[in-house]
C-alpha cells in the first residue's frame, strides 16, 4: 500500500474536506453550556454517520453529560487510538467577533488562507485532518493501514466530567498500542512539532458570602464585611513580589528543567517580544529568573480566569454585595498532585476569611502533568513524518496548556500518546475570531496520511 | 389655619393616597440604564401632573439627562424648598424579588403592614409624604401654608450629572429659606430622626487593560500579566490589616468626633449585633478601634461595588482576560475634598501597574461631606413637631448614606437643609424587595403636616 496516491488524492480532494468541515463547523456545540446539549448532541451524530461512511463501525455512546464517539476500523500491524473533540469555547464577547462564530468562511489574510470560526483549530479543524487522511486511504486501497479505533470526546472545554468513568468502563475497548492526540500547535508557523511535555490542569472556583443580601454601601459599609476585599486577598497573596505562588508546598514536587531539554529549547530561538507584542503586551511577567518558554511549558501558574460580584451594569450602583466570586486554574507540572494543590488553595482562601464570611468550592478537580517517551522508535518514525511533508526539521517541545486525557490515557490504559497538531499561536483559540490556517489543514491531512504509512510498515 | 382638620383629612384619604402612589411606583423609573429613558420621562409627567392638581404651577424641566419637575405654589411665610427624586436603582438580581418590582403592593408582615416595591422607600414613597401632606393641607384651608417649591430630581441614582449645572442656572428660582429633603430613614423604627451629618461620596471605576484580546491561559500562562491579578493587587491593598484606608492624605482632612456628639450617639442604645445579625453577619469589620456608629455615620470608608472580568459564566473557560474593572466609592467625611481623593486613588493605582497594564478612569466625581446647623429655631421646631408625632423625642443623627444635594444646596444656594425621612434600617433600599413601612408613610405625612404648620407660625 503506497503513500504516493492517499497525498495525491487528499490534494485533489481538498474542497470537498472543506464542505465537510464546514457543516461540522456550523453546529455551535459549546459543551459548557447547557442550552447547546442538543447541539452537542448533533455534532455527535455528524461525526458517526461520516465515520461509517469511511467503512468504520461507528458509534454515538452516552454518558451523563455529552456522548463520545467511538469508531473502529482497520486490522492488522499496530492499533492506534485517534482522539479529538468536537465540543468548542463559549463565544462570548461576541461583539468581538468580525463576523458569525458559527458561520465558518475561508478568508485572504496576509498570511495566507484560513478558515474562520469557533472549534476551528479547537478541535474540529485538527481532528477532521486525520478524518480525512483515513478516508483517502481507504479510497485508493480500500482498507485502512493498520488497526484504528476513534474516540472523541464533547466534553473536553468544560472539564470532562465523563471522560475517566467512560474510560475505566471501556478500557479494554479503548486501549491500543499508542494513542495519537490531535490538539496542539507547531512550534511556529514553519516547524512542525510533537509535544511530548504537558502542564496539568487544577481548575478551581470559590465563591465568598458575606452579608446574607446586598446592602446599601453607604448604610452598611464600614461596618459590614465586603466580600469583594476579602477575595481582593485572596487573589493578590496567589502570587509573592518575585511571581512565585504562595500555597503552602506549591513547589515541592516541581523539577527543575533538565540541562539537554534546556538546551534544546534555547535552540528553538523563541522571540519574547514577538510573542508577547503580537497580543499588545510589551514585557514579560511571571516568575522572576526562569527563561521565557521555562515559564510557557515546564513552570506552574495559577491564574485567574474570571472574577465577579457586586453591581456590574451601566451606571453606578452603591452596593456592599452579598457574594463574590471567581474562577481560578492551576497549571501542574512535573508530579504536582492537583488533590493536594486543591487542598493548598482551600486552605489559602481560609486563612483569609475574616469574620462572617464563607468560602465554597464547587470545582477542584484537575489532571497531573504529562511527559512522554521520546526514545521510542515510534515518536522518532512520526517525527520523521513530520518533517519529509513541511520540509523543515519537527521538534519534540513542551505545551503551556493542558491535555488531561494523555495523562488519563497513561495512567487507566496505560498507553503512551503522540501529541501531534498543526494550529498556530496566532489561531485565537478560546477567542473572538478563532481561525485555522488553510495550509495547517491540508499539509495536517498529508502529514497523517505519511505518519499512518510509517506507522503501519 | 389650624393642623387638626389636615391630619384628620390625611387619615381619611389614607387609601387614595396609596393608590396615587402605586400608581407612580408602576412606572420603572430606573435612571442608571438608558433603557429606561421614556420611564424616566413619564415617571416626571406623571408628578407634574399630581403637583398641578394640587395648584401647583408645576413644570417638567429638560436637562442633558432626565428631566427636572420644578413647582411654585402658596406665598407668605418663610420659603420652603422641597426635595425628593422620582428615579430608582436597577432591580438586579431580579430572581432574588418575591413579586414584580414594579407591581407594588400592600402586604401584612410580623413587623405590620408595608408597601413592597422597587422606590417604595428610595425616594417615591418618601416623596409622596410631603406632596400629601399639601394636598391635604390645600383641600382644608384652600391655600399652602406658606411659599413652597417643589424640586425633584430623576438622576439621584446615577450620579446627579445634571444637577449642579441646572442649580447653577436655576439659582434664582430654586433659592429658598430652607430645604426640605425627605430621602432619609428615621433612628429606628420608633424614634423619629432629623439627620444633621451626612458622608460624602466618590464614586471611581477603574478599567484594566492588559493584552489586546482574551488568551488561552494555558498558552499564556506565566509569561503574559493577567489584568485580575493587578486588580486583585489594587483591592487588597486599599485597606492595610487595621481597616485604615492607604490612600496617600486619605485622613488629613477627616476630624475626631465632638465628644458632645459621640454621647449623644452612645446614648441611642444602638446594637451592632442586631444590626448585623439581620444581615446574617457574625461580627463588624472596618477600621479598628471606632464605635459602630461612628463607622457608619463619622468615618470615611472604601467600598469596592462591583467588580468583573474573565469568563463569568456556567462552566469553565481558561482564558487570561485581556481586560477587569472595578467600581469603587469612596464615602467621605469632614472636609476630605473628593478632588484630592480621586488623585490620590489614580496615584494607587498606577503605582501597582506593571509594564503592559494601563488603567483607565471614566467615573471619578463626588460631593464632600454635609454637616447641618441643629441650634437653628427651625431645627428644634421640626423635632418637636416630629416628637408629637410619633411620640418619642425625635433625634439628631448621622447618616452613612451621602445625599449630596446637601452639600450642593449649600454651596450653590447657600441654604441649608433640614433631612427627615421615614425609612428604617431594614426597608431593603437598593436591594431586593425593597418595602416602605405604611406606618412611615401615614405618619410621614402627618408628620409633614405638623412640620408645615410649624415652620410656617
Amino acid at each position: 500500500m503506497t503513500l504516493a496516491p492517499v497525498l495525491a488524492r487528499l490534494d485533489a480532494d481538498l474542497d470537498a474536506a472543506l464542505d465537510r468541515l464546514m457543516a461540522l463547523l456550523r453546529i455551535p456545540s459549546i459543551s459548557t453550556d447547557p442550552v447547546y446539549q442538543p447541539e452537542c448532541d448533533a455534532a455527535a451524530d455528524w461525526l458517526v454517520n461520516d465515520l461509517a461512511s469511511i467503512g468504520f463501525a461507528a458509534e454515538k455512546r452516552p454518558t451523563p453529560g455529552h456522548p463520545m464517539v467511538v469508531a473502529h476500523g482497520g486490522e492488522g500491524g499496530p492499533h492506534l487510538l485517534f482522539y479529538g473533540h468536537y465540543d468548542v469555547q463559549p463565544v462570548d464577547p461576541l461583539e468581538l467577533w468580525d463576523a458569525d462564530p458559527f458561520a465558518p468562511a475561508i478568508e485572504d489574510t496576509p498570511k495566507g488562507k484560513v478558515i474562520r470560526g469557533r472549534g476551528t483549530s479547537d478541535d474540529k479543524g485538527q481532528l477532521m485532518t486525520f478524518v480525512e487522511a483515513m478516508r483517502a486511504w481507504v479510497a485508493e486501497h480500500g482498507a485502512l493501514p493498520c488497526r484504528i479505533t476513534i474516540f472523541l470526546e464533547g466534553e473536553e472545554e468544560s472539564g470532562s466530567p465523563s471522560l475517566v468513568p467512560f474510560m475505566k468502563e471501556n478500557a479494554d475497548e479503548l486501549t491500543a498500542d499508542l494513542a495519537m492526540i490531535c490538539d496542539t500547535t507547531m512550534f511556529d508557523g514553519r516547524v512542525p512539532a510533537i509535544t511530548t511535555q504537558l502542564r496539568g490542569l487544577l481548575a478551581e472556583e470559590v465563591i465568598l458570602t458575606g452579608p446574607s443580601r446586598d446592602l446599601h454601601s453607604g448604610m452598611y459599609g464600614g461596618l459590614a464585611v465586603n466580600p469583594i476585599h476579602v477575595l481582593g486577598r485572596i487573589v493578590a497573596d496567589l502570587h509573592d513580589e518575585t511571581g512565585r505562588i504562595t500555597l503552602a508546598g506549591f513547589y515541592d514536587d516541581v523539577p527543575e528543567l533538565p540541562e539537554a531539554i534546556r538546551a534544546q529549547w534555547d535552540a528553538l530561538g523563541f522571540d519574547p517580544a514577538r510573542f508577547l507584542g503580537e497580543v499588545g503586551l510589551s514585557a514579560p511577567a511571571g516568575e522572576q529568573g526562569r527563561s521565557p518558554l521555562e515559564k510557557l511549558w515546564s513552570r506552574p501558574t495559577a491564574e485567574v480566569n474570571g472574577i465577579w460580584g457586586g453591581y456590574t451594569g451601566a451606571g453606578f450602583k452603591t452596593v456592599l454585595p452579598s457574594k463574590a466570586a471567581a474562577k481560578i486554574s492551576f497549571r501542574l507540572v512535573g508530579e504536582q498532585d492537583p488533590e493536594k494543590i486543591h487542598a493548598a488553595f482551600v486552605k489559602h482562601v481560609e486563612d483569609r476569611l475574616p469574620a462572617g464570611v464563607t468560602a465554597e468550592f464547587p470545582s477542584g478537580h484537575g489532571a497531573g502533568a504529562s511527559r512522554m517517551p521520546t526514545g521510542a522508535p515510534a515518536f522518532e518514525a512520526a517525527r520523521q513524518a513530520l518533517s519529509e511533508e513541511w520540509g523543515m526539521e519537527a521538534a519534540f517541545i513542551g505545551s503551556g496548556g493542558s491535555i488531561p486525557i494523555a495523562g488519563h490515557f497513561q495512567e487507566i490504559l496505560g498507553m503512551d500518546s503522540m501529541l501531534i497538531g498543526f494550529g498556530r499561536d496566532d489561531d485565537q483559540i478560546h477567542s473572538p475570531n478563532e481561525k485555522y490556517n488553510l495550509e495547517s489543514f491540508h499539509k495536517g491531512m498529508r502529514s497523517w496520511a505519511r505518519i499512518l504509512a510509517a506507522l503501519a510498515e
